[in-house]
């Protein structure tokens, strides 16, 4: 997900986005990010007045976008097609990370305990989750899966899979996923085929 | 998971469970955990040496014998009651502190990049992971579930709790934990009553 791209402020926010995935937001620095992108830390400054968190807004943003194309793309051949894109995706993450990297829409969310409102990272990461799952929700319903339990079903797709992206990283295997993957296929076709 | 005890060790280790819960690890330090856990910053270095590291470490295999505890004694009465057991649990650390609370084995699965061997806190982590598993694996085996669907669906459990836990926090809503439940109560009921 941090791929190079010619665009430097673009740049800055795939390196923030890879940095969160592997230490979380509580260990990154701006400076660390801008020497992580190849961007001066002036400059990273002028693309982010608002700091490490606006730039780590933008980085919860640019993952969940980068995944949504790729469940929006894959779904149109279908709820199976779909997930499947959705686990091997994050299966790539995690294996060609070493085990090292996860993601950072999950990393924002463990590291906030402020009283009141949410912070805008945290925001973000919301919604992030909320169109992963009425993704996978509308073509459950669209494959005349009932409303309540489309909706029932795409929670526990995203729940289970970010929770095996996590098995997966402290035990050093990707096990958890294949087990993950295995239940959920099945569950999924079911569903759309018992509709 | 963080009751006061007469213990003073295990008081600092039950306060670090519950900061690391809250905010994960990076953003810990000894100093805040001492205050927290009402204990001279003296004696808890002279309690654990090891520092944070150690800390953490204890930490992760505190918080996951409170829920193996719990679990082994729901699982006595089957799958479906030691799973109502383990969402509940869950349910009350999120509602509880607000959604200020999460899971401190996850918090520590998710800030390690090290390269090689991870670090004991991670170890830790998948130690407590593969116990929770293996719990409401061996359950579901005793009751009749075939070997490979019963070790798939233990993992399928605890991923999605873990990940259900994480998607409440972000969104401030119990809501994906209780879809999660619904669909898991379904799932483990069908595998067990048709074993």
């Amino acid at each position: 997900m941090s791929g190079q791209t010619p665009d430097p402020r673009q740049r800055i926010v795939a390196g923030a986005a890879d940095m969160m995935r592997r230490r979380g937001l509580a260990a990154m620095s701006v400076r660390d990010l801008a020497r992580h992108a190849h961007a001066p830390l002036g400059s990273t400054y002028h693309y982010f007045p608002g700091g490490k968190e606006q730039l780590a807004t933008e980085a919860v943003q640019f993952a969940g976008d980068v995944v949504a194309r790729i469940l929006r793309r894959e779904l149109a051949a279908g709820p199976v097609a779909g997930l499947r894109a959705f686990l091997a995706l994050w299966r790539d993450v995690v294996t060609g990370s070493d085990f090292r990297a996860g993601c950072p829409v999950l990393a924002v969310s463990v590291e906030d305990d402020a009283a009141g409102d949410p912070a805008p990272p945290v925001v973000a990461a919301a919604e992030v989750f909320a169109t992963w799952r009425s993704l996978l929700a509308e073509s459950l319903r669209a494959h005349g899966v009932e409303p309540r339990d489309a909706g029932q079903l795409a929670t526990l797709v995203v729940a289970a899979v970010e929770g095996a992206v996590v098995l997966c990283r402290a035990t050093r295997d990707a096990g958890p996923l294949d087990d993950v993957a295995a239940q959920l296929d099945t569950l999924v076709g079911t569903a759309v085929r018992g509709a």
